[in-house]
C-alpha cells in the first residue's frame, strides 16, 4: 500500500529535529494527524517565525525578539545589559545555557554565545561557531577574566581549550566551572573519570 | 535576562509533539535557531499540508494525498485496494501499524483504522476512536473474519474485548494476533507476562 506523499515529507521534516529518528517522527507525525488540526497549525507558524520574528545579535550571539517598531535594530538582552559587571564575559554553547545559568548564580557579567562546539568532523571549526567574533571582542574590550561554560563533552573541552589558547593569547585570565560529583547524586551511578577528578581535587574540610 | 517572547512560544509549541517535554523542546528550539532556517520553514510547510493536503477516509480511517484534480474525492488505498480478500478486515490502532503489517505480511483483506485505543480518562471513548464506524462496518458488509491487531498495552487488550463483544453481536469470527516471545529476542529480558503466556501456549513440535 501506497503511503501518501505529504505524510512521507511530514515524516522527512520532523526528522531534522534533533534526537528524532524516523520512528519517532513516524509516530509523531500520526499523533499530529490524530489531534486537533489547531496544533499543528500553531507549530507551523512559530517554526516560520524563526525567520520573521527571532534575531540573533551579531555580536554576542544571543537571541531576542525582533521588535517591527525597531525595524533592524536589535534590543539584545546580553549586550544592553544593565548593572553588568564590565570584566566578566562567560562562554557558552548554547543560549539556553545562558538561561540556565542565570537561574543558578548571581553572576552579573557578559554572556558570548557560541553556535555549538568545535567539531571538524561535523564541519563545525572556529568561524563556524563564532570564535573569530569572540577573538574580536576579546582584543578589542577591556575583559578581566573569560569564565570557560562549555560542556564537559569531547567537544566542549576541546572548544574550552582552544579559548583558552586565545585568551591567553590577548593576557586574559582563563577560567573554567568546576569539575566534581554533581549533588543529589549516587557515586555509584557516576563515570569513572568523574569519581577520578573529584577525588584528585578534594578539598580540605 | 528575558527569554524572546517567539521563542518561549516555539518551545511551547514543540511540547505538543509525542514524547517531547520542555527540556526536549528547548534543545530542539536552539538546534532550529542555530541550523538552516530552510529547515524550519519545510518543516513549517509540512505541518501546514496537514490542514490542506492529507485526508483521511471517512470510512476506514486511512490517509491518502488530497488530489487538487479530484477536489474533495477520496482516493483511499484500504478501500479501493485491487485483488482483496473480501472477507477479512484487521482493525488497527494507527495508520502506521497498517504499513508495519503489509512490510511483515502478506494479508491481502482490508484495514480498519481505529484513531486510537479507548482511554476514557484520557476522554477517547468508543465514538472517538471510530467505533461507531467499525460496528456499522461489520453490520453492512459481509465480513467473515476480524482480525485485532491492537497493541498489547492494556488500552489495546481493552479496546480489543470491545469489539470482540461488537463482531459477536454480528456473528462475526473473531482472532487476535498470537502473544509469546518475540524473535530475535533474550528470555531473560522479557516480562513475566510475555513468558507466562508463551509458556501455557507453548506448541508440539
Amino acid at each position: 500500500m501506497i503511503k501518501p506523499k505529504y505524510l512521507e515529507n511530514l515524516i522527512d521534516a520532523l526528522t531534522i529535529l534533533p534526537g528524532v529518528g524516523r520512528k519517532s517522527a513516524q509516530r509523531m507525525a500520526y499523533s499530529l494527524l490524530q489531534s486537533n488540526i489547531e496544533k499543528s497549525l500553531f507549530l507551523s507558524e512559530q517554526l516560520k517565525n524563526i525567520e520573521t520574528k527571532i534575531i540573533k545579535c551579531e555580536k554576542c550571539g544571543m537571541y531576542s525578539d525582533l521588535e517591527p517598531s525597531m525595524s533592524n535594530q536589535i534590543n539584545c538582552p546580553n549586550c544592553n545589559r544593565e548593572n553588568v559587571n564590565n570584566d566578566l564575559v562567560c562562554v557558552v554553547e548554547s543560549a539556553s545555557d545562558v538561561y540556565t545559568i542565570e537561574e543558578s548564580t548571581n553572576y552579573n557579567g557578559y554572556y558570548f554565545v557560541l553556535q555549538g562546539n568545535l567539531s571538524p568532523i561535523d564541519g563545525r571549526g572556529p568561524s563556524e561557531i563564532g570564535l573569530d567574533k569572540l577573538e574580536k571582542r576579546l582584543s578589542e574590550k577591556n575583559i578581566k577574566e573569560l569564565i570557560l561554560a562549555t560542556n564537559t563533552t569531547i567537544e566542549g573541552e576541546a572548544t574550552a581549550h582552544y579559548i583558552k589558547d586565545i585568551a591567553t593569547k590577548n593576557n586574559i585570565n582563563v577560567s573554567r566551572l568546576a569539575f566534581g560529583l554533581p549533588l543529589n547524586g549516587e557515586i555509584g551511578f557516576l563515570d569513572n573519570e568523574t569519581i577520578s577528578h573529584a577525588f584528585n581535587e578534594r578539598k580540605i574540610l
